[in-house]
């Protein structure tokens, strides 16, 4: 299933320390090996038993397993340092790397991993869920939560190598397919009118993840994640684009304790909120913010919001990491495809836009 | 008492990523705040009970205090976290800045705290001991120990700026002061007959703290230590020498459990078992063997050895984290200032080594 089609295609991250392919290729899982480095030591595949049931058929060069309990709750210091006295009774030293073998938590969480063993290791990710390979995985991100939020520590880790295989998505749940899709649509939004165009012209196709249409939609999202972060590793300036419906699906996320909604779903809310903001300050003309709800409305539905106000979310906005000094910032669209950073943004239209995004 | 002297050097560190100074400066400690960043947000000082009660009337600037609890028992990552969740409730966000106010400990568990908080924030080191003026803070190495050993968890995190104040150490219990001059014993090993000399020949002036001698010895090591770490940031060649006296000085802590010697202490008796292994195997002239144990007896007594066998030290260097893939490797001396990496040394001369030290 997994090995269907042979289409290829990379994508390179370069930064001030580092610089690695992005590999989009049916079948990679079963050519792993021929990323590791050649003087490597032992090999610790971090994952999940989930993702191991379903592909760990594929990882046939010599390893040690590690499984990492998986879920929100489990990204955790504590359970990082678990896995690492656990690579330590299982042999590994300063020449062993990771494959961080599973969705985004399994990559931050075995990225981090890597990060901190024996203050560095290499990594190579392999991302298995949509939202993972179009966007975790790639630009060195890692980290756990803390008790006071998401991604607190952490630590920036280039990978060796991403490799990502569209063919797996196959096995994601429909729902969890689709929240990938969202951040599909929010690079259509922020970079690529052409991968915007097929989101709203073939939603069939990509619903049904017909091989063209996915392999498309991983590609063009790799391209665009791998040239912000090239030019710009650690979100100074330019990344934070990528941030795009972030700042209200972040509030959205933290007020329903991470339970009710898919990460990419709240980030849907929060391009909707996005868009209403831009128009209302006349950043968005009205035709173009129309085509970007309607965008979501294909990819739906998203599980309501009832209960929530739009002063609770704006009181989390404030609070976000994101925040710098108390100033609140927006990743805005000018038009599809075309974004930019808006600083200074007034509490009460932070409050209309949360408000607006709930309707 | 701390600003008795106006003599200042300084060092620059540069690697592929940072470039910093190590300022040494009689009194420098009222001064810190000049060295923080002209937009920084709020400043937290990371430091123990015991350097507040004597040295935190030199901080006078704005600041957030964390009090670690102190000591290698609580090096460890859950410490680290409860660190950063204090440092979130007082406030802190991307554009705090730590300073590690303390021994190697704190600097270690400090510098840790800053590399992985909101993935990196700037550390200032401001070292009280001499082994953490003339080593610990120096390089950018952090970490936490694990259950399977020290320093097993960290992250490579260079510091804006390393502040030495010479005058702190008349402060310091005496045996600890002892415990660090074999650390710089070690420099005047490996890069410094100059400095070696001074240690030989002066060792009452460098007992009794006169300024001249301690400014002499810190001002030399921090300039060696600065060179070796610009020259190779991560420990994969170079660096190794700064290892000299640390393979059995790391195994007769560990099979001490970290409680009957000091660092500096242990890393005496490795520097007497290197002299010995260099000399058995003709590399180092017998006369300069005999000088170099001399030396560590003027900086004695160190702690006696019974109940220690060879073998049982030797064991625990095959598991160092510094073995690779197996192999042995220690920094053995050619002659007093020079010494270099040999490979692959046989089992039986390490427990020669070993024993020999226990002598």
């Amino acid at each position: 299933m997994v090995q269907t089609k042979k289409s290829m295609s990379s994508h390179v991250v370069t930064t001030g320390t580092a610089r690695y392919e992005c590999r989009i290729e049916r079948g990679i899982l079963s050519r792993i090996a021929e990323f590791l480095p050649a003087k490597v030591g032992k090999v610790f595949v971090v994952t999940t038993a989930d993702v191991w049931r379903l592909h760990g058929a594929h990882i046939t060069f010599p390893h040690e397993l590690i499984l990492f309990p998986g879920g929100e709750p489990n990204k955790r210091l504590a359970v990082v340092e678990q896995m690492a006295e656990e690579m330590l009774a299982k042999g590994a030293d300063r020449s062993s790397i990771v494959i961080a073998f599973g969705g985004g938590i399994v990559g931050d969480t075995g990225g981090f991993l890597a990060a901190m063993f024996m203050r560095g290791i290499p990594v190579i990710q392999v991302p298995t869920t949509l939202l993972a390979q179009v966007d975790a995985a790639i630009g060195g991100k890692t980290g756990v939560n803390l008790a006071s939020g998401k991604n607190l520590a952490g630590a920036f880790h280039q990978p060796l190598a991403v490799l990502i295989d569209p063919g797996v998505l196959e096995t994601l749940p429909e729902r969890e397919y689709r929240a990938g899709l969202f951040e599909v649509v929010k690079y259509g939004i922020i970079s690529s009118p052409k991968l915007f165009s097929l989101l709203t012209d073939h939603s069939a196709d990509v619903l049904a993840q017909k091989p063209e249409a996915v392999d498309f939609i991983v590609d063009d999202s790799v391209r665009i994640k791998a040239e912000v972060v090239t030019a710009d590793e650690k979100e100074s300036d330019l990344r934070r684009i990528l941030n795009y419906g972030h700042t209200l699906g972040h509030a959205l996320e933290a007020e329903t304790n991470y339970t009710r909604f898919l990460h990419g779903e709240a980030v849907a809310y929060g391009m909707n909120a996005a868009a209403y903001l831009a128009e209302r300050l006349s950043i968005l003309p009205k035709a173009d913010a129309d085509e970007m709800r309607r965008v979501t409305n294909l990819y739906g539905p998203i599980p309501a919001l009832n209960g929530l106000s739009g002063e609770t979310l704006a009181g989390h906005i404030l609070k976000d990491k994101k925040t710098i000094q108390g100033k609140t910032h927006f990743v805005l669209a000018e038009s599809i495809g075309r974004v930019r950073v808006v600083s200074g943004i007034a509490g009460s239209d932070v409050v209309a836009a949360a408000a607006a995004a709930l309707q």
